[in-house]
């Protein structure tokens, strides 16, 4: 076991400085060494959070490949924007790194078999940093499951509702220099563009990479409507977002078959008004259900008509990586699901092992975004979901044990080697 | 105007019967004079309610076609079986009878042209008594939709979330002779079979048959798990009803897609453990959104994390009708739906008008069973939707002007002959 890890910290945006900020920086056994950004501004703001925080003071670059190439540092994080993230990953993992990503979607698929070519042949781990599937009603639903009084698992749904019209799309976040780069996106492409913080913990319940794989895809697209309207509305008539066609579309719903029979849906929902923000987190099982929408876990042959009993089920079926957390204070950021990931994956690199979400989790999320986007293009037509485990899917076992295992519920604190 | 119609009552069962006993037996403008069931047991308990009623005795039959041919009679409800109800709608359609069919889908695509060709060969109006069309909620929305308050309707769900095992598949209703004839399409059959509680409400708001259409259908079903595990579990391993097939999947996700770019995603979810019932109604405009499952009415621009806002909405933007209805007093049956539903039948009976729900529709909601099966059956392959207007809906107008009309927002009482 390594006692203190050494990170290469890539991507100073809004992001990537809150994960450090409220993270990171707290972690007595991370030392982050150095720290990169196209943004000279962004990278002084790192710095002296570091400095503020007692921290060392860091390097700074502009330039990733120096991050990669620095012999003092085990594992590099990509905090980035989407485009460009895969490459600059499997460069770490040649270079022998352990490497974290940013949740998000690949351009291409090829991205996606790169990644896992780049994994077989390195054996290097990389991991998706994927908060959600720390989430604690997540967790729970995954404990349930595993210990069999959810029964078979039958349906799955997950959706990423957030408006993000205002505060990501059309609005540079304060003190940054660039407009949101999702903009972008939005403008040229028409896609599931950001389908990882529900199918991350929906993948983990139905082991998918572990006896069972995403076997096809199809996604549809409405109607883009709401961010022209949207400018035209706040920006005038005459602004040029208002006169700016927008490829994306509203909604894009999406629905993936597994080889085990069970389905999954999901959801784009980031340019129209809502009321709340949800992941529309379901389970469905022969013997029971969780709702997100409900606040409710359900075993069949309770009375029928129940919502919000989420706190009293907390109570008797937390996660047990969720009842110790608690237990010793819950740190800020999302609910704590950004300290556990992050911890997941430090803990990792100290045993040198594995990640929970490993390669082929991270690319087989990654690929959903092309993949979508050729179904849309089609009409919906169903497509099929490359096996990025080459079959092997059938009879992988858990890789880590720990107690951030993700595939079995773990209580104890021991984390055995591969 | 007519002042009293004349009906002859086809399907005396558990539903038929309920609709008579809360409904049509307290309307004073309408004479139940034939009443018609297979079952002798159902007829005689029919009889025996609208004597102790105080409505004049009905002849009684065990033969539709007495019903049809019956020239005292104005109009035939169909409040039997999915199986053979369009078929007996033309017959009495063909005999000039105004016809009303309970609500469902059709066996084959070929019933829903058929229908559509009987209805413009005879010109007698045929509507679905899709009750769901006249409910509060939907109403509020379909108000707020016309009044332009949402702005443009870019998506809309709706789902038929409703636990059916115990009720309605694996145990007779008490004091009827048959088990529930659904279960044999869960032996037999696998798709969308009950879409219309929600399509039909959605269809209204986003103009379907009048200035838009339903061109293209994807069906994906979930593995089938919950019934045979249930009968396991409840009536015992070695059970018939444990070793039986169940092909319907438990959970059948449907995207159709229609001519104005907007979406439409319905679940049908009849056979697992639910917490509560929900027809999952959303509905998601440019300028705002309404939601059930988070009773909530929300404006682009007001506070975020809004939820159970619906009662204070209701009082600004209750449907016309349903504020008209509630300050008489609400009749039982499903909240009032069921009687707002006859008496928009009944009105349209009275002054010789096309109903609000009419054959165009009608036929479009039954064909989505069949093309929900097919495209099962493909694997989720997208099918065309027929268009049963050729062509009309480009120019359709509302053909009923009165205050049931679901299509536009009629305030006042006047019903306008077409």
């Amino acid at each position: 076991m390594k006692e203190k890890i050494r990170v290469g910290y890539v991507g100073c945006g809004r992001r990537g400085y809150g994960i450090v900020k409220h993270n990171l920086a707290d972690m007595d056994d991370v030392e982050i060494v150095m720290i990169c950004d196209l943004c000279e501004a962004s990278l002084e703001r790192m710095r002296a959070l570091l400095e503020e925080k007692g921290r060392p003071t860091p390097k700074m670059t502009t330039d990733y490949r120096e991050v990669i190439s620095n012999p003092d540092i085990d594992a590099v994080f990509f905090m980035t924007g989407w485009s460009g993230r895969p490459q600059m990953a499997m460069e770490a993992m040649r270079a022998g790194k352990y490497t974290a990503i940013e949740v998000g979607c690949a351009d291409d698929l090829q991205e996606c078999f790169d990644l896992v070519r780049t994994y077989e042949e390195t054996g290097v781990p990389v991991m998706m940093l994927e908060n959600c599937c720390y989430g604690r009603r997540e967790m729970m639903a995954l404990r349930l499951v595993r210990e069999g009084l959810f029964g078979d698992v039958v349906h799955c749904t997950g959706g990423y509702h957030h408006d993000l019209r205002e505060e990501d799309l059309f609005r540079a976040p304060k003190g940054e220099e660039y407009p949101h780069y999702r903009l972008g996106y939005y403008k040229t492409r028409n896609y599931e563009n950001y389908p990882t913080h529900e199918l991350g913990p929906i993948s983990k319940i139905l082991r998918i990479n572990r006896g069972n794989r995403m076997v096809k895809l199809a996604s549809f697209a409405s109607k883009s409507a709401g961010l022209k309207e949207y400018a035209a509305r706040v920006f005038g008539k005459d602004s040029p977002e208002a006169n700016t066609e927008y490829a994306q579309g509203d909604i894009v719903t999406t629905l993936i078959t597994c080889a085990d029979g069970s389905t999954v849906l999901l959801n784009l929902d980031t340019t129209l008004p809502r009321a709340y923000y949800s992941r529309n987190f379901s389970v469905r099982e022969t013997l029971g259900m969780s709702s997100e929408e409900g606040h409710v876990v359900f075993f069949d042959g309770m009375p029928h008509k129940i919502r919000d009993n989420e706190a009293e089920m907390y109570e008797k079926y937390d996660h047990p990586l969720h009842a110790e957390y608690v237990s010793k204070g819950v740190k800020i950021g999302h609910g704590g699901i950004d300290w556990l990931v992050c911890r997941a994956f430090i803990e990792s690199v100290k045993a040198g092992t594995n990640t929970p979400i490993d390669a082929y989790d991270t690319a087989a999320w990654l690929a959903v975004g092309p993949l979508s986007e050729q179904s849309v293009k089609a009409g919906g037509a169903p497509v099929d979901f490359p096996d990025f485990t080459n079959g092997k899917w059938m009879n992988r076992e858990p890789v880590v044990r720990g107690k951030y295992c993700l595939d079995e519920i773990v209580v104890d604190d021991s984390i055995s080697v591969e």
